[in-house]
This record gives C-alpha cells, sequence and structure tokens, in this order.
C-alpha cells in the first residue's frame, strides 16, 4: 500500500490492518510525520509535535499485545485538553511549556484503549473567539473555523484520521464544515469532560473530527466503555424535519441551497421529510446562550484574570469583564430558558427521527482574524441535544459547505445510525486538497 | 474582646469588625491558630496549615486597603479544590505533596475579594466513602462524617468560622449535620466548581459549611459576584411540606423525632404545614444517584486507575471497577429518571415555599471508619435542588440532630430567606465543646 494511500485511512480501517497484521504502527506514523512535515508550515495545524515520541509509542504499540479497540490509532488532541507527556498551552502564552501532571479522562480512556496521542492541536485562546494561525487546507487565505482550528485541519488535511475537539457554541461542527470533514458533538455530557479546560461548563462538550462515520462510532465505544458494533444504517425510512430555525435570515445563499437540496434529495431517496419550527421558547435562545458562555466563561477564568490579565487578548479580557458584571438573575432566567427549550424539544422529536438544519452562515471566510460566527450549531449546543455537519455540498468558491443534524436529547445511538443514511443518500463532493 | 470569643464571631462579624478598625486579622489569625493548636492533635481538622504563610497573609491584609467583602476574613478550603500557594492533597498518597499551577475559581474569587486561605481540610480520599483522620469535635470517637470531614470539624469546633466543601451525595449536609453547624449546598450549578477534583461531575456541587445564616449570604454575594445584601426573613408565613421519602424506614428515632417536632413548632409559629410525598418517579432516585456516582466517577479517575491504582484505596477501587463496567444505557436512564423527578418537584413547589426532610440516618456513628450513609441527602443532590441543614435537635447522646431544608431548583435566595425564618422558629441548642 503506497504511503499516500495510508493518509486516506480511516481509524477504524487502520485499526483493523493493524490488528490484522497488514500494516505496522510505525509504517503509518511514517507516513503521517512524512505528510505533516511537508504541508505544516502553511496548514499550522499543530501546537506540539514530537516525531520522537510518536514514534517511540508506535514503536512499543507494534512489539506489544494488542491493548483494545484503538490499538495503533493515532489521535490528535485539542490544546486545552491535558496530556502527561505533552504541554498544554490552551492557545495563550500564559500556559507556555506548561506541563499537566495528568491525562484528561478523555486521552487516558484512548490511551488505555491503545491509541497513540500524535500531538496537540491549535487551539483558538482558551477555545475562545481569538483565532490561532491555522489555517484552511482548502485555501490557506481563509479560516479554518474555531476554536477546534487545528483538530478539524489536521483531519482534514490528512495528517491524522480523528482528532478530539470541544464545541461551547459550535467550536466541532463550525470548523468541520469549513474544513470539509465530519464533526460530531454528542448529547451534553455523554463524553467525560474532566481534565479539559472550561470554556463555559453548562456548555462544553467534548467531541470528534473525522472522516468517516464508523470512526464516530469506534470512538463512542471506547469513550462509554462498550463492545463495538459497526454503526448500521436504520431499516425504515427515517422522518426528517427541515428546521429553518428564526435565524434563517443570517444563512448565506449556498447554506440556504445546501439545506433544501438535502431536503430534496433525501425525499427523493424515501425519507418523510415535513417544515417544522422551533417552539416559541426559542425566541433569543442564541442571546441567553451567549449570555451563559460569557457569565461562566469569566467565573473559569478568575485566576488568569486576577494575575495574568495583560497576557489575555483584549476581545478575551472583554468578554471577562463583561461576564463578571452580568448579574446572576440574568444568568439564571438564560438557564431556565435553555432548560424550557430542551424540554420543549422533545416535542418536536415526537413525530420526526431527525432534524436538519443550517450548520453554518456559509463557506470559510476570507482572512484569518475571524473564524466564522457560531449561531447556527449555538442553538442546539445551548440546549445540549447531539449535532454533527455533514459536508454535503459545495459553495460558490468551490468550498465545503455543510447540513447540520440535530438529534433527540440523549438519543446519540439513534441519531447516528439515522445519519449514516442521510450521508449515504447525500453523498459528499470530493475536494481536491494539494 | 477577649480571644475566645474571637473565635465565635461570624464571617459576617468578622468583616464588620476588621472594616470598622475594631479589629486587626492578625490578632483574630492569631486567636485561631491558637485555637488549632490546641486542638488539632484529637480533631485533625487540617490537611494542611502553615502558620507562616496564613500570618503573612493577615499582615498584609492588615497594611493593605479594602479589597473587598471578605477583606481580612479566613476560610478554610476543602482538600480537593485547587489552591496557588498550598498542595492539594486528595485524601490520597497519590497527590501527595502536590502543588497545582492555580487556584479554584471559587478561591480566586474569595481571595480577591479579600479573603485569607487559612489552609487545606481533610476530605475523604477523592472526597469518596475512605475516611481521613478528622474525629467529631463533640465526641472524639465518632464519625465526623464525609466527605468534607475536615471543613464541618474545623468550623464546629471554631478553628474557622467558614470553610468551602463539596457534595456529590450528602458530603456537605451529613458532616455538617454531624457536627453540629449549618451546610449549604445551592442550586447544582450556582457556584463555580474549576479547579475541584471532580468526583461525579453531573452531580458535584460546591457550598459552604458555616455557623451563621448570614454568612451564606456573605460568601454567596463574593461567589455570584453581586452587592451584599444582609439576609431578609419574609414578610409572609411560609408554606412548608414535611416530606419523610420512600427512605423514612432508614431514620432514626431521632431523625424522626427532630422532623416530627420541627413540624409542630414550625406550625405553633405560624407556617402552614402540610405532608407532601414525592412523585412517583421518585421510586429508586438513590439507586440513580448512586449508579451515576459510580459510573462518572470512574471516568474521572481514569487515570489514576491506570497508572496508580495500587495506590487507591481498597473500597476506591472496587468503585472504580464497578462503575467502568456499567453500562452507558443504564447511565443513560438513570440520568433520564433524576432530569423527571427535577422537572417534576417544580409540582411540588407549586403550593410549598420549602420542604424540610431526614437529612442523615442519626447522630454521628461510633467509630472512624464509616463516615455515614448519605441517602437522605443524595435524594435531593441527584435532582439539583438547593439544601441545607440546620442543626435544631439533640439525639440519645446529646449529640447534634439536623433536619434538612429543600427549595425550588434555581430559587436559591428565597430558599435561603425562609431558612432564616425556620431556623429563627426553631433555634439550635447549644453544644459543649471543650
Amino acid at each position: 500500500m503506497p504511503s499516500t494511500d495510508l493518509l486516506k485511512l480511516s481509524a477504524t480501517e487502520i485499526a483493523s490492518k493493524i490488528s490484522g497484521g497488514e500494516l505496522t504502527s510505525v509504517r503509518l506514523i511514517e507516513a503521517l510525520l512524512s505528510r505533516i512535515e511537508e504541508r505544516e508550515k502553511t496548514v499550522k495545524a499543530w501546537a506540539y509535535i514530537d516525531p520522537n515520541i510518536i514514534l517511540e509509542q508506535a514503536r512499543k504499540s507494534d512489539q506489544s499485545g494488542s491493548l483494545g479497540l484503538l490499538h495503533g490509532v493515532p489521535i490528535g488532541i485539542k490544546d486545552i485538553i491535558d496530556t502527561c507527556d505533552m504541554p498544554t498551552q490552551m492557545g495563550s502564552p500564559i500556559y507556555i511549556d506548561h506541563q499537566p501532571l495528568i491525562d484528561a479522562s478523555c486521552v487516558a480512556l484512548t490511551r488505555s484503549a491503545g491509541a497513540l496521542i500524535m500531538g496537540k492541536t491549535v487551539t483558538t485562546e482558551f477555545a475562545g473567539s481569538f483565532p490561532g494561525l491555522t489555517t484552511n487546507p482548502h485555501n490557506h487565505e481563509r479560516t479554518p473555523g474555531g476554536s477546534s482550528s487545528g483538530s478539524a485541519a489536521a483531519v482534514a488535511d490528512y495528517m491524522i484520521p480523528v482528532a478530539f475537539g470541544t464545541q461551547t457554541g459550535s467550536s466541532i461542527l463550525r470548523p468541520s464544515s469549513y474544513c470539509g470533514i465530519i464533526g460530531y458533538k454528542p448529547t451534553f455530557g455523554r463524553f467525560n469532560i474532566f481534565g479539559i479546560k472550561p470554556a463555559a461548563q453548562s456548555l462544553d462538550t467534548l467531541g470528534l473530527h473525522v472522516r468517516s462515520m464508523e470512526d464516530i462510532q469506534l470512538f463512542t465505544s471506547v469513550l462509554i466503555n462498550r463492545n463495538f458494533k459497526p454503526l448500521e444504517s436504520p431499516s425504515y425510512f427515517p422522518k426528517i424535519g427541515i428546521c429553518r430555525t428564526e435565524l434563517w435570515d443570517f444563512a448565506l445563499p449556498e447554506t440556504k441551497l445546501a439545506l433544501e437540496n438535502a431536503a430534496t434529495n433525501l425525499e427523493e431517496s424515501g425519507a418523510k421529510v415535513s417544515d417544522v419550527k422551533t417552539p416559541s421558547s426559542f425566541k433569543g435562545l442564541e442571546e441567553a446562550r451567549i449570555l451563559i458562555n460569557c457569565y461562566e466563561r469569566s467565573r473559569h477564568m478568575v485566576y488568569e484574570w486576577t494575575e495574568h490579565r495583560a497576557s489575555l487578548s483584549m476581545p478575551f479580557q472583554e468578554v471577562i469583564n463583561a461576564g463578571l458584571n452580568m448579574s446572576n438573575d440574568d444568568y439564571t432566567a438564560a438557564m431556565k430558558q435553555t432548560e424550557k427549550c430542551l424540554n420543549e424539544s422533545n416535542n418536536m422529536f415526537q413525530d420526526l427521527d431527525l432534524i436538519i438544519a443550517p450548520c453554518v452562515d456559509g463557506e470559510a471566510q476570507l482572512g484569518l482574524d475571524f473564524s466564522g460566527n457560531p449561531r447556527f450549531s449555538g442553538l442546539w449546543t445551548a440546549i445540549r441535544l447531539p449535532t454533527l455537519n455533514l459536508p454535503t455540498h459545495l459553495g460558490p468558491n468551490g468550498l465545503p459547505v455543510s447540513i447540520q443534524l440535530v438529534g433527540q436529547y440523549r438519543g446519540d445511538d439513534k441519531f447516528l445510525s439515522i445519519a449514516k443514511w442521510v450521508l449515504q443518500k447525500l453523498g459528499s463532493p470530493s475536494l481536491k486538497i494539494s
């Protein structure tokens, strides 16, 4: 198998080839390192990567018996997630060279299932809006999105099959959409977040950047500790709601076209597609999410605010200052709204298996200073539902445009099964990467 | 003012006297250190305390202008909460001498409001069930309760006016009841928990051990960042429900007597008291909480489990092993139950301002190996409601017995106001401490 083909393997395929003796970890890692060597100077996806550390892991892995489902599978780790053998710098000069004592739970779980920790991927400053240096692999003058910028770019650029990201607004789905891969934000709380620097703890969700639906199933099995069963499409035609949301006017033409076209194609494929509106309680939900984000974020950052204020970016300082001055009554009201919307969202799923909705405003914008608006994913993050972006369309500049899939609260297994069906029906346009 | 009287001051009184120039921090701290010197060898409330560090804080505080609401007020910190200037040992040999890089949010917030960080109070192993060395200040052969053992004992023993605790089951209310002080567990999420080692993140709540209701109001103001207004009793006679719960048969006679007597006295004081039953969805709720606790705890401890298993106590190893083998489906079902009960609890408060319920089985047991059963508080922790214990009664051995107060979800301000009224009416028996 030529090295370039190794780059395209999914994590599931890697696990299978390594356990079947067709591939060694060292060979795979050498191919990935060579890809990174070639591309990193323009993509800038990595905050920390040490070929010696990862090759040493690969050699040990090849010499040991299988440790578990992820034996020999490399993963990239967003750089707000603690690793015991690599620094966690959080996109901030305050944490330059900061070496955590222990692994975050998600790292420890994947490591003990045999995964190789490839390195740390670039995050915006503390997973906020101030960007890192990463560029969009499809066009280096455009943003990769954020905050999980390096995770999405590295997976899209074939530097790594899978990476951890976190989402507090749209930090997994937006960069995944801009970079043309799949991003999965599970139901809030499904994956353990201990050892991850919080942005806003009522919203923070650990998720995955992948190029294959199967890899979501594989990593889910490890993270919630169950046996692996391949993802199966449903044996019935799913009932799908198309929800334009009250933010529809913010969607650019390519996003509107993608969603309408997806609805038409899914109906032609046998799905029962109907319009669905968000309940009236959703009015102002994105503003509520922004308030919660700001209020909680400021309290997570009190130490840095007190001791290292000058090392925070000006936009970040403004967020913290605003958050510290918000009233607890307003915060409580916002939390109550999200809880009400979550409860009412269950009604939306009484006659629906899945909702499709806009994912991002449109294609990745020009420029690296602004990583894009989180509103279309933010709505669903606020109410804790499982979401996924599928890069099913292209925009006017030939860049990827995703639709967003939304599932019922705590219904992730059914959600992923139907998402697989949707992707089978819609397909994904091929993207040329140099 | 004689030194012994200084020991009895509440945090609110200390703040007032220091800002009024009647008291210096150094004088107060010297009195507290002398008390600790005298009593610590039997109470064993402190995991770490360095008189030089705290006296240096006091001297600086006396020399500076007021920093905020807590200027000069000392606080004890449960030893699973990170402090940048003292170790955080978590009741485990794995973390002996572990020095965190930064303060937990609650520490940073109180420190920047002028509080003095007195030291770290003993916790059970990772806030689980395996006890530390702390004894009950009222009887050294009896448990102080756990997991916030040192926090409750130090406040009860007049070593400190207030201490942080955390509750995942009954870890604030139980030791507070056993030691005869007030424990407050707010609505889940009200106080920021970043920088606290998680036990189970869907349940973990930061709260307070105090000897005065006013101190809850004072520290709440700092932790949620609002101006301080003294706590006011309601201007009406509250409607109070007495909820014996389905666990009533586990209550020892002293707990049953305390609750029935409290109901009678409150009715005689003008409250409208009525019986209230938990909805049928509460059946098995404590088992659901135990499952959630075990499932999540095991995932928070993956690193220690993998790398330092032999340094975990055997009971703790059993909990982690059990948790790692629990199915995600069972966990999801348990979480759904707690969410349903939380929603239905709002109905209980449609005609009630407050619920009183059993707090613990009874008096603190003999022996230091078992810190007591969490069930009576666990029920309400599982569904995230604000709770408080008031040490209103004595048991057959003259040891404190509390009633538990339960408030509506996110209704903490009203809850505390009515709790103040309840304590005014019921009073608190005086306890002799040597």
